[in-house]
């Protein structure tokens, strides 16, 4: 049984969109700071800090998912099945993504473990996403007519990123774990901006 | 008045999409556990077991009904009206996963409560799949050209879940409760695995 | 300016998929309930009544919407802004739903207020519907080449049901409003149930 | 890399359509007011008020979204970023709009904070739009086959707002807070309704 694309990609464009936007409900300034409300916002940074990281990881997941979906003219058994484990790891990050938010403020224990755990979640989301690009690759009966397989960065990025989200998790156990929290936030804008296109954004052609 | 497939189709993967993410807002530790948050994660694997049931559930629902969109040209006002009382149960899912994720942490008998209403939910669930499948397949003026009306095998499929999650259930009854929430999910597992297919996932096809 | 209606359908079956969805939030077992859980799922009885009220209406104002749009060729900005008031209008009734659901357990004033509120929601929600159908119906170049405009039937359908809601309400008020909630719900359950078409669910035909 | 716009747009109404009707959640009654309901109900009108201006933004975000990529052919990864970006000011709107409709509940400093919160995530949210319409008017190469650029008129809108959005925040600030929040409902409405055509909505046209 091979399926079409379209109804997959429907229904993860679904989940990605749900699981981006239910991010902001771990938002929320306690009614006792409400009497000093600046205050009360600066102090929700780590809230802040999670709302973006975990937003860009979501991005680059869909933009992943995208560019690995546009050359696919069928989905596999095995390929709908990755790509139902995304989905429900995707699925999950809200989670992490509080209790980062929350643990933040807490002690320094705390805040390594929330930091380890997020930290693993993210990696494994992108070992998902790059085992679905590589099965995919192998696999040239699945692909749309002229599309090339993914090249092999493109392959290699998910799992680099994972690799990237563990060594920010090391530097940060090693030196303190807020850093770690830095780093994801870094590496989540990175598989943002890192697929290379011909447009690039200048001052000039905004004010064209 | 007959229907064309692709709004039904773009509102129930919509509705299934949303229901599959929003599981996660239940898992959720309590402050007073950040003093030892590696432990109070640990505690909350009832959490973690049934968002994991849940989330295969909706997948299993998610690939059932594809496959019978997926034959469908037609959708007239049984079908839709069925699929509808589908989606509403479906819908529905997050408030027994809730409630048994809590009550496997309480007493034997709530315990017990909780774990017969979601069992008795996810098989009315699958009663319903396999009475909208087992509705298509006996009008063929719905079908798509050169489709073949759902086999016999896919339409059994989700009247065999029914049973299995019953046989869980009284089998946790018998037994002890917990059996039975580990019981649905494996069956969910099963629902998401069992369609065959060409594609096999093999550590040889995700090495190359 | 005249918009394609692609867009237009899936930016509503989005908002009308989540409202139907979020509906669940709203049900909720006190934990003090748990000692006794079986009489505690028992009292939540008006969550459920409003829940499938609620689905119901929802699912009906789909319905409804489905048919409309399955005439139009194009959207102009006046459709538009009433598809966006309409849109505003259900996205709100998780909140009447989830008022209704708490003051049904409270007092007769609460709940008279409680059942006034919903009311006023779900007729407001069906004259929206029947002033985009009945705008649509005048305008035949939004129409599909060859559809036929709306029905003085179907046009008249969401005015009927506003009127009936209104009957409800006020035999709610006269009597008990309890009744009220009751009436909603066979009402909602009306608007799913009436659009005629060939298809029928007989047991014969499940069982074929 | 140039991508189509289908899954882009997709993606896109997930987002707005799940942020437009997570608002909902932030209006809640509690339960000390359900002794005198109508009066509880009544004093919620901060919240219908920011639920209305929140909807009625994201409704005018839909409206400009989708004037722009109807003239578009292909996304380029810089458009693809912007996109990215707005959608991240977007999803983050729910937390403001609680935010204020808690507020203006409060004390006159409390409104204040919250007030410019608000104006300044919408604002930014128009900034963001019109960037990523002024970009894409520099690109022929992105445009459809015989679309014109956007209009100078349509470019400047979003700037337009942005600035409204900051004269209700000054007018509020001078005179007292909640003159910005009804300022920015006024600012909102007229970004729905802005967008002219030629439709027209008469009594004598639904009649008809």
């Amino acid at each position: 049984m091979r399926w079409s694309t379209g109804r997959v990609e429907a229904f993860s464009d679904g989940v990605l969109a749900i699981a981006i936007t239910l991010l902001v409900l771990e938002i929320d300034v306690d009614p006792s700071g409400y009497a000093h409300l600046w205050r009360a916002l600066a102090d929700e940074w780590p809230s802040y800090l999670a709302y973006v990281t975990s937003f860009l990881t979501i991005g680059g997941v869909w933009i992943a998912h995208h560019a690995l979906f546009s050359r696919l003219a069928y989905v596999d058994p095995v390929l709908m099945r990755l790509n139902l484990l995304l989905l429900m790891t995707v699925s999950f990050l809200p989670f992490p993504t509080a209790l980062m938010a929350d643990a933040l403020r807490g002690s320094d224990a705390t805040e390594r473990t929330a930091v380890i755990v997020y930290g693993g979640v993210a990696a494994v989301i992108e070992l998902l996403i790059a085992t679905a690009s590589r099965y995919a690759s192998g696999r040239p009966e699945l692909l749309r007519e002229g599309a090339e397989p993914p090249s092999r960065t493109d392959r290699a990025r998910g799992g680099v990123r994972a690799v990237l989200y563990g060594l920010a998790l090391v530097a940060g156990m090693l030196i303190f774990p807020k850093l770690a929290a830095f780093g994801y936030a870094v590496v989540a804008a990175l598989a943002v901006l890192s697929p290379r296109g011909e447009g690039r954004l200048t001052l000039r052609s905004l004010r064209n």
